[in-house]
């Protein structure tokens, strides 16, 4: 699929092939059973609605490559990856790329690798460099066609675009598409967001800090680490869930300053006095539809603090971060049994208190039960019941 | 290397394999050129340290293998992997395992990779449960052999223990070794952090707040996705490299709360009614060591201050997040020649400002050099021996 875009029939045919059951079945065989539970633990409500959703990846570098891995892994319907630089052995202190693959390009080896993951996912493989512009028109045309490979006559196909370009005409270039909401990733080299020309509702995630002195530069090769692109490529991925599964507060602005560990948030605002016409007239829409979003976010707020307070209630053992063991008259046996090769009292504490704990020397000498704590907490799944009903309303 | 530990002879053979040199030559067939950037930048004095150190990594899963594999990009000496588990398609919603290798044990299979990606890293396969007394001390004996394959006598010959275990036994187990530091990731299982036996000085990495209802319970299966664990694995290599390597703050604990991108910090003190007399033992000498501890902090506080004092004053192009320009009599011309192709006045601006940007419609019409905005900063080798000069104090 690699030399420009792929032809309708292409894309409709990498469509067509028979997908895996989304199945929530819980066996070792099934690639699906960890993403599913998060609907029985009632953080997403209808997890399969993720093979809906296209994602475009602009720039499958440091960023974009593991962002591409995470959504596949995820099993999200459709990636479209933009690139066209080549693998090299000096990217290999990144995750993703694997020196055999040095000389392929890197959208070419990342289809190749994520098909091998997931089978599932159509990807499609851009190999253009989006700054020129036949690159741009071939960017914008391959946006207007939907998963099955149709043409939408100017109307978006992609539900987001993932921003992971390493400079700052990329980054420029992305901005000019207006016809659908954009994740920007920051990566170590460029740090000023682009606030003439940001949308309204985009969000960024800001990687600093470490690599702050780091500048792109004919001849100068700039520093990165694996852990850093990892984490922002985390942060943008787990925002994307967010935002297409509709859980959880979606960021605006989050930076990741690597030196002390400090992440700053955000509100990022629209420029009115942008120069692009095309940002302007989203600025109006946005603004338009202010009272819906409003409304959502305050259900939302409610919701997630309707959560918190039956999670307080509820998971008095769950969340007993001290270690800390109530001595009720109904329970000491119960509670006992947690650990079943404890003394039942322990001579140097003081009274009414016992460890939970085996001391080092019972811990060394026995070999320990691999199913000495799992019976612990209340009925899971009455405590879920509580919660869809109440996440329900 | 699998079904228990290497001979001495096997470990030793291993090491004197040849590693490539760790060169900072900007090429592109150089793997380690963007990691040795970090002494050019810097931010590491000496990474060439980095092949010095051995990391043992307990629980090659969701977290254990993506560090794995980030230590291993950024060419750590050697890692020792304990594992008991095999890789399953109910692993592939998490990042590094792939369905091929679907039956392996997790530590054959990541050896098999990381060998792939950089054969310059000795690795240790220990296929084994530490929770049984005969996987326990052989885990001990493991960590008494130095890089050379030889024996310590008792002493330690690993730098860095990580936890990256999924159930309460293994991390209770961890805990008794008493002779190196250790991180410890926790995983989105288990949320209490095990206070009465976290020796003076340990780390914690602690994710939370997606996942905070999920309970390991036999026939439940929880729910986990790369970003959540792929973002731990990345804060905890990334305090590891801070630790092994001198720079930054090494946090204490860091937490992350998924749903609302918060990333709780705080400091973890020692239980001085320990039950385990080693862990007593090493709080004594903890204590004992703590004036030059708290002088090297103050040190590299100070240092870290004057790094940013400096950089705050050099840095005026690089970090002007606004895109603000100002008009100095001076440096109009300079200023302008930052992107060519922009008209020298914009009618619409008011007095003495201009656009550093172009608009839309000479962005769409216009191929864009990649080479427009790369010598706008000031010299950058001057920058760095200043900075050099004052890390050296």
């Amino acid at each position: 699929m690699a030399g420009g875009e792929p032809s309708e029939q292409d894309a409709a045919k990498s469509v067509a092939k028979e997908k895996r059951v989304m199945s929530s079945e819980v066996v070792d065989s099934n690639p699906y059973s960890r993403l599913m539970a998060l609907k029985r633990m009632g953080i997403v409500d209808n997890y399969e609605r993720i093979r809906d959703y296209s994602v475009a990846i602009v720039g499958v570098g440091g960023v974009g490559s593991v962002a591409a891995e995470m959504l596949t892994r995820c099993g999200i319907g459709r990636l479209l990856l933009y690139d066209y630089d080549t693998v090299e052995l000096a990217n290999m202190n990144r995750l993703f790329f694997q020196p055999h693959q040095a000389g392929m390009t890197k959208t070419d080896a990342a289809v190749q690798t994520l098909t091998g993951i997931n089978p599932d996912v159509v990807l499609e493989s851009y190999t253009q460099n989006i700054t020129t512009v036949e690159g741009f028109n071939k960017f914008m045309g391959s946006l207007t066609r939907n998963m099955k490979g149709e043409r939408l006559d100017g109307k978006s196909g992609v539900d987001l675009v993932l921003s992971c370009v390493d400079n700052y005409e990329a980054r420029m270039v992305v901005n000019q598409v207006q016809s659908q909401p954009c994740m920007q990733a920051y990566d170590l080299f460029f740090r000023r967001p682009a606030m003439n020309l940001v949308k309204p509702g985009w969000n960024q995630v800001v990687a600093s800090g470490i690599d702050e002195k780091t500048l792109k530069r004919e001849g100068v090769c700039a520093a990165s680490l694996p852990t850093t692109m990892g984490i922002i490529a985390g942060l943008l991925v787990q925002n994307t869930l967010k935002y297409l599964l509709g859980f959880g507060v979606v960021s605006k602005y989050l930076g990741y300053s690597a030196l002390k560990d400090f992440f700053p948030t955000m509100e990022m605002k629209p420029n009115p006095q942008c120069t692009n016409n095309s940002c302007l007239q989203r600025q109006r829409e946005f603004e338009a539809t202010k009272p819906a979003r409003d409304a959502a976010a305050k259900a939302e707020a409610e919701r997630l603090a309707a959560e918190e307070a039956l999670a307080a209630t509820v998971s008095l053992h769950e969340e007993n971060e001290w270690n800390i063991c109530l001595m009720d008259d109904e329970e000491p046996k119960d509670v006992r049994e947690r650990v079943p090769d404890i003394p039942s009292s322990s001579g140097n504490l003081p009274e009414g208190l016992f460890r939970e704990l085996p001391d080092s020397e019972v811990l060394d000498k026995s070999v320990i039960s691999s199913e000495s704590f799992v019976d612990a907490e209340g009925d899971l799944e009455d405590l879920q019941r509580q919660l869809e009903a109440l996440n329900s309303f």
